[in-house]
């Protein structure tokens, strides 16, 4: 039977090429550039709320990385170090095997050395923390938004949450949706490129995990301003505009998207859908920021919207 | 009922003094000392592994803070910034205040801020990470003990694995004993302060978590050199003295004693003394380094004990 200390060696033991000491000592240590601040988050994901039982341990390692390095896209750092820390119900090697593969693939796509970490026998849970650089004072903060910036998002949205609909079998999708969708919901793409391209264009940004009308939230409780979104322009995929106004909820509330939503000035406006084009990755403004207080989302006749405010909240 | 925002604005939130930004961005930054290294470390603590279902909430506070110190102190490492991700069966205000409390009055005493963390729903389980600062090249690590070496040990073994053979009905402590006992157990004393205090002058040191003789080894084998440690002098309470030979377990391979093990050349000897003088800590030397692999303990006449080796293991 697998030991700590085998668990350790066999599956969470790799060369750290960024760091002075990885895995295996009291701590792990790192030199930091000197001109560089560090970023640090912390995501946890706990069985029966972020993932069922049954999920499939390679897409979780992989989720597990992809929810902190979004974090750090959000921030426009440069991930660079990670340590995990697992209560396990079981010493599973299969499972381990794939946990593992999952996760140090994604960590090598980015260069972020596992440089440390815990393991526990307990109920499944799985803690990430993740660190990264930022050069001084241009790291993406929430609190920056002004009014008169334009609001931006990446890629699509609520695609995650209409397949998280599916599973809880509110909707039905096509088998093809379904496929689409899950992949949007079980291995979301961090935009870790795009966070870092948008140091000294983006005055806020916010990765969207609880929705855009949560997330969108927080940079306007932060920045103390308010902000008007355009329902029909926030961006959803074919499958998604299919379900409604069903899947209205998935597109303003859903979880798991990991997009990047920013404000910029409306200068930027060329600036930004340049980097759309390098980067071929879209890139779409969905409304404005405003004095005052509270987020407004609007039909194409300009009249308010009634949603459901709330994205997802564990204690509620 | 308290919601996830709640829970971090009225429990988790204070001024980050060491921090550009703390609590409250999809990251925290820091700035660490342009002159030193970074040093990482993470510990998970679940609830029926690592501490009781009914576990005082401002001790578990505490202690979750400080086995992390421990490990910083293991390092030689100052410890100045940590998270903390929690997840919880139930958002009860009056666990959380108290939790929050131990935690936060220890780190205060440390400097350290709490910088980031998760919170959400799930059986309880709480991963703090912490992060310090060592001047490169002076950190304390496993790998540098060396043949001729003398072992030392901070405090005193074994009580806390007293308390915990008490509670399991194991051995019956009087009052008093398990009053003191129960203390190393539940608000264990991380040895900061002595870390420091031991760049330059100790070869290897870790703290001791599961036990001298677990411990100890890990020294051994990432430095590969052998140790013979002499069981008279493995320093311990009276209490764990009257308990003996039945306390033999607790001393050598029991849990939860965050002392410190470090090994030094003799010519150190004095200087150490001193230094226990200074601090007013016990520091007793145990044993020394030899070549070769493995570790010997020896009673008063020099015969090898027999002794369980192996430390306490989450998945054994």
């Amino acid at each position: 039977m697998l030991s700590e200390a085998d668990i350790i060696r066999l599956f969470f033991t790799h060369p750290a090429r960024n760091a002075v000491l990885g895995v295996g000592d009291d701590a792990a240590l790192v030199a930091v550039a000197p001109d560089m601040e560090l970023a640090v988050s912390t995501d946890m994901l706990v069985e029966g709320r972020h993932f069922f039982a049954d999920a499939e341990p390679e897409k979780l390692g992989c989720k597990a990385l992809a929810v902190n390095l979004s974090d750090m896209a959000a921030m426009g750092a440069n991930p660079r170090w990670a340590t995990l820390a697992l209560a396990l119900p079981r010493a599973d090697k299969n499972w381990l095997g794939a946990f593992a593969r999952g996760f140090m693939q994604l960590a090598r796509e980015h260069s972020v050395d596992l440089i440390g970490g815990d393991t526990s026998r307990g109920p499944l849970n799985i803690c990430v923390q993740i660190m990264g650089e930022a050069p001084p004072g241009q790291a993406l903060r929430r609190d920056g938004a002004k009014a008169g910036d334009d609001i931006w998002v990446s890629g699509t949205l609520g695609d995650a949450a209409l397949a998280l609909a599916h599973l809880q079998m509110k909707i039905a999708l096509e088998p093809e949706e379904f496929d689409r969708c899950s992949r949007a919901l079980h291995t979301p793409v961090a935009r870790v490129e795009l966070g870092k391209r948008l140091r000294g264009i983006a005055h806020a940004a916010i990765d969207i995990s609880d929705g855009i009308v949560a997330d969108l939230g927080h940079i306007l409780e932060r920045s103390r301003v308010a902000a008007v979104v355009e329902f029909a322009k926030v961006p959803r995929s074919q499958t998604l505009e299919r379900y409604l106004p069903v899947a209205r909820q998935a597109l303003l509330s859903g979880g798991d998207d990991y997009e990047l939503c920013f404000t910029a000035s409306p200068a930027r406006h060329e600036r930004i859908l340049a980097l759309s084009r390098e980067m071929d990755l879209p890139l779409t403004r969905i409304g404005g920021i405003e004095e005052g207080s509270g987020l407004t989302v609007s039909d194409e006749r300009g009249r308010k919207l009634d949603f459901e405010a709330k994205g997802f909240d564990h204690f509620r």
